[in-house]
């Protein structure tokens, strides 16, 4: 089965979890090498964050397990590559 | 003849397939190096998917069995790259 | 005499000939290395698509000739490169 | 535990403290490689900063109370990334 | 001397004469390493194309005799570079 | 202390001052590399600079110093990079 | 004295002069390794051009010399780069 290589997801986080410490469990999932948080929007209780994760074989319920565990909710799945190496979007006169 | 090395697709998924799933079925025919699929837009039932497919030697009529086994539509091939190299498209004055 | 290395046409193809059976032929073109077919508009019976052929001695005839065969109207001629090495059109304050 | 590998933050800094000692400050903190500081926006009496730290190792709480004994104020944590390597935020149709 | 390195040209060419030859014979000129012709505009009668040469040492003036023999007319000399080394051009914030 | 790395200023430069000259002597401070002078606007009396000096270890106040004997007035510090090497800000939505 | 790198002026030519002879000019300069001309504006005697002069150290009196000598009329002086290594402006919020 090929590996899921990158995952990129939109989600809500609460406020009292930090946004370090937020992409430091992620980062730490077996099979990850990197995790990329960005902020998109800040609200009261929560924040919308964008998460880009990197690796060479990305368990992703072992990722929506850590997320939910954080207190997190996935908004949606934008982007995932999977495959022997990471293959990038090609732009097009459609997008 | 010639060998498929990257296909653009843009295609409906029904939403109780998961994306990571259909990645790694894509990415999982033999001759394809990676699948890249992006969200385009998010429906009550469907998901618009832009699929990037990358290869030694796509076989395409592989990936349109496994989109429909998945439960997808193909909506439209917006993008082939056939050769002994992936030549990218060129910009003109005229797009 | 100087070889042409790239090729950038504007065409109608009919819509029962397949993208992928149509980039494959132009790149089964002898002195051609790869083909992309971009798709640009899709229309009831055809499609008007950008195709980009990149090899080290084109014979422009022969693709002419297959564009015909494959039942494909030219519609423009929007880039040419002929020579020892591929050269890039310069943007200029003109453009 | 997966390392801190860039911090992005946006500020208000005092006037009286001067913008190159502030980065000097920052980049002088153990596990960091180097500060940018960017000016966004100029006031009377403070100005708002963009601040992107890297480093193999960096210790957030030790940039927090730095930023706090030059009389700065984090507004908020726009990028972080954690874990082996550098991984940069990917572009999608949903930004 | 200094060599002449790059010419850019805006010009109108005959519609009988087709753009493949007219790349070809330009990058055939000695002194040329490859000519980039692109489609900027067609007409009824003429073309109005945008010409990119470079080469180690253009001679521009069998350039020019050449777009004459060909039917073509100079509009605009658009970018010229000469020297050891193609210097581009800077932008500048008077752009 | 981390070596300053890169300093960019806005600031105003009496038109009796030649740019070359400025822009030379800024270029002469020890532990600076080179200096980029980019006009921004030209008034009647003076001219609104925009600075890049980028060196291994600048002297900032030898930077201010000169700037004020050439009749340069400072407007603002645009941007700052100190540290063991040259971090570029990252491009965030917050931007 | 530090050395100037990079020279970017925006000025008039008449247009009995061609740009091809003035380009090579200003590329056989002492010092200079090449010279970029681009054409700004056309008009019925003069033309408006951009010149990017490149080199290990550009002497910029014989520059100024040498235009006037071709009936040329420096507008403005919009870049200089002087120093051990040609530095590129850094872009910023302020822009």
């Amino acid at each position: 089965m090929s590996a899921l290589r990158r995952l990129v997801l939109d989600l809500l986080k609460p406020n009292e979890v930090e946004t370090v410490q937020f992409a430091r469990r992620l980062a730490d999932i077996e099979g990850v090498d990197g995790a990329n948080v960005s902020l998109l929007e800040s609200d009261k209780d929560v924040q919308n964050l964008k998460i880009t994760i990197e690796g060479e074989s990305i368990d992703d319920e072992a990722v929506a397990t850590e997320v939910e565990a954080l207190g997190g909710t996935i908004h949606s799945v934008d982007e995932v590559v999977c495959g022997d190496r990471l293959v990038e979007e090609s732009p097009t006169h459609q997008d």
